[in-house]
């Protein structure tokens, strides 16, 4: 089951080149194998998962990813983690035999593996398979790149923007997979989103630090990091410089925030089990890491989600959950809380004019806003998240059987 | 559904009388209505829920507190929670009610309420339900009183040692009710333990807060904590000072150790859908707070406990949550853990002698111990919690309906 979700349409990038192939790592019959190849003076940044067991392939991208590399190898199937020295061993041997065939040395090659966890890569076939992706490289062949990464994703997931950058048209394009924030045993979250901006290398690194942090870190499913989450954004230089401070990167900046945005709210509707998709708008806080915070305890709360699964507008466990997020001398009696514009609480207890009509007829909609509003002060944050159902249940209890 | 128990024998408390009645607060033909009664001179401790959402009387508990009260009354089917001003009032009310009858100040009664949220207390049907419990009040009430307080509990939770004090025989005895940390939209865990121990306000305020810590708080079924939360521990002071440093006081301090650890645990075990009790050993960490982190984090996921519940030895879900704990600089090659005898991580890898079928073996027990080895020091600490299942997404989705 997933939201309703419409694929955007992918714009080729100037400079970024996808092949895919059938690597036959888990399943026959479909591309496992994802080359993103990126013209020369490309820049690269990425983030990388927080989880302290980190995938093999993680430990290797980042050590990569200051020799300034040019191309991203992916599989689906595996996740090469829990693999001790061996994996590490694999996923180094698959960045140096696409390095050498392409005539370069294997740090210019970022490893990222996403399936099942505590199996051996299994390198032969990925090593068979890379001319046949390799011939594959084309700039239009984003939309089988996000088929290619997907695991148990019912759909892939795109997204495209282009914006006028002084009469000058640039393009971000992205795909991510992910079904969950982590899979039942797989390591999930991947998102590689290319553009053909200049941009200087530590320039791209912290906007898309800044990005993720406002779309990837303020999505979940139900609470559990990945192993092996990536996100990673390469530019191109094919178009003019773009500096901090000009209104030109600020919209390349909003553009970018809309292509993670959207790839992040893709990865939530496809969320395992889910039919509905909550958004959890908190507003009147002290800092955006304490509304955060707030949105991410009504988000994780199995009370919260399975009442939104029921389309029960149970606000006492709203409340609840808002009342033990840890905001530091909270006073209920300036908190108000809204399911999209139907007000539930004020002054921190039921709303008077609070009707359960008026609240069951939000909770039946596919989507549904919460606003919290905490009275504290004025950052928010949005924090995306699904109900939690049996399919939910199901997937996780019956994924290895 | 819930997880074999086996009730504990109460034995009556010298100087502490219970008294039960029919007050029709939300089902008729039922207690729902509880007053413990301790003889002058007693002193009692009490721990109150962390949730800045809690409810009337939890408020008017703590304060009425510090007037040395003598009195609980507790009532179930309604929490009296997000209740605004209206529900001090309603609570304040109760006491006044209960301590004119007794001919005492309010400030001697602590009120307790467990059951729906954010509806009106019923006074009125307390208040006439007030003289039918005062006439029941008697010593070996334990087993009625334990009845009386249950909401969605299905099974009445009663823990009860005698410990010898030079030659003289202790009492510690106590009852619980919850069947999750906070239930649907109820406001949940309720805790009354008395025995006639001698011992000063202050140390017994020190050794609840300790003990409570170390049993109460070790347990999770659902992350969520209530607005109602409560425990209080009475000494009737009917038998020899106790002071702390003694090993009479070391026996006394075990007794209510053992006493608290059976009724939450037992809570554990009537855990909303729960078919398997997990017990979650942390040890090698650098305190007892980040073991409690790492077993509650463990706990807390969603994905280890719909494994349980599939009796899938899913060791990759451990060790993903194990490494988002937040233990900094984690060294994931220290890290090693077992499900019973049965090692499945080493050197943060799966074990090289680990197989599925021995895994399988373990899970498919209905009592299970996760232990993780951090490495890291010498604390640790063990979280109790149960499995997720259809039954609770069941339960929280259908609970209003």
């Amino acid at each position: 089951m997933a939201v309703a979700y419409v694929q955007g349409v992918a714009r080729p990038v100037p400079g970024i080149r996808l092949g895919t192939a059938q690597a036959g790592i888990k399943k026959k019959d479909r591309d496992d194998l994802l080359i993103i190849e990126a013209d020369e003076g490309a820049v690269v940044a990425a983030v990388f998962t927080q989880n302290a067991f980190c995938a093999a392939p993680v430990l290797v991208a980042r050590e990569h990813l200051q020799a300034g590399p040019r191309w991203l190898l992916v599989n689906s199937g595996n996740a090469n983690a829990g693999t001790g020295p061996r994996g590490l061993r694999d996923a180094q041997f698959t960045c140096e035999a696409l390095a050498q065939k392409v005539g370069q040395r294997g740090q210019k090659v970022l490893p990222f593996s996403t399936g099942v966890i505590g199996e051996y890569l299994p390198v032969e076939k990925i090593e068979a398979a890379l001319p046949q992706a390799l011939s594959d490289l084309r700039e239009d062949h984003w939309n089988q790149a996000a088929r290619a990464i997907m695991t148990t994703d019912t759909y892939p997931k795109v997204s495209s923007q282009v914006v006028d950058v002084a009469g000058y048209p640039v393009t971000v394009t992205g795909i991510s997979k992910g079904a969950g924030m982590i899979q039942p045993n797989m390591a999930t979250m991947l998102a590689f989103i290319a553009t053909d901006a200049s941009v200087e290398k530590d320039v791209l690194q912290a906007l898309l630090g800044d990005v993720a942090d406002r779309t990837f870190n303020c999505i979940t499913v139900d609470g559990d990091t990945s192993t092996n989450d990536a996100c990673v954004l390469m530019a191109s230089g094919k178009s003019p410089l773009l500096s901090p401070g000009t209104p030109e990167f600020d919209a390349f900046f909003k553009a970018v925030h809309v292509v993670l945005g959207d790839l992040s709210e893709a990865i939530v509707r496809d969320g395992e089990g889910a039919t509905k998709l909550i958004r959890i708008q908190v507003e009147g806080a002290r800092d955006r890491e304490e509304a955060r915070m707030v949105g991410k305890t009504i988000a994780h709360s199995p009370l919260v989600k399975t009442a939104f699964f029921a389309s029960d507008p149970n606000w006492g466990r709203i409340l609840a959950a808002v009342g033990r997020a840890g905001c530091e001398d909270l006073v209920i009696e300036n908190v108000a809380i809204w399911l999209d514009e139907v007000q539930i609480v004020e002054a921190g207890g039921r709303c008077a004019d609070y009707t359960e009509e008026a609240g069951a007829r939000v909770m039946a909609q596919p989507e549904i806003l919460i606003r919290v509003a905490l009275g504290r002060g004025e950052a928010g944050e949005t924090v995306l998240t699904c109900d939690f159902s049996y399919d939910y249940v199901r997937i996780n209890a019956e994924y290895r059987t």
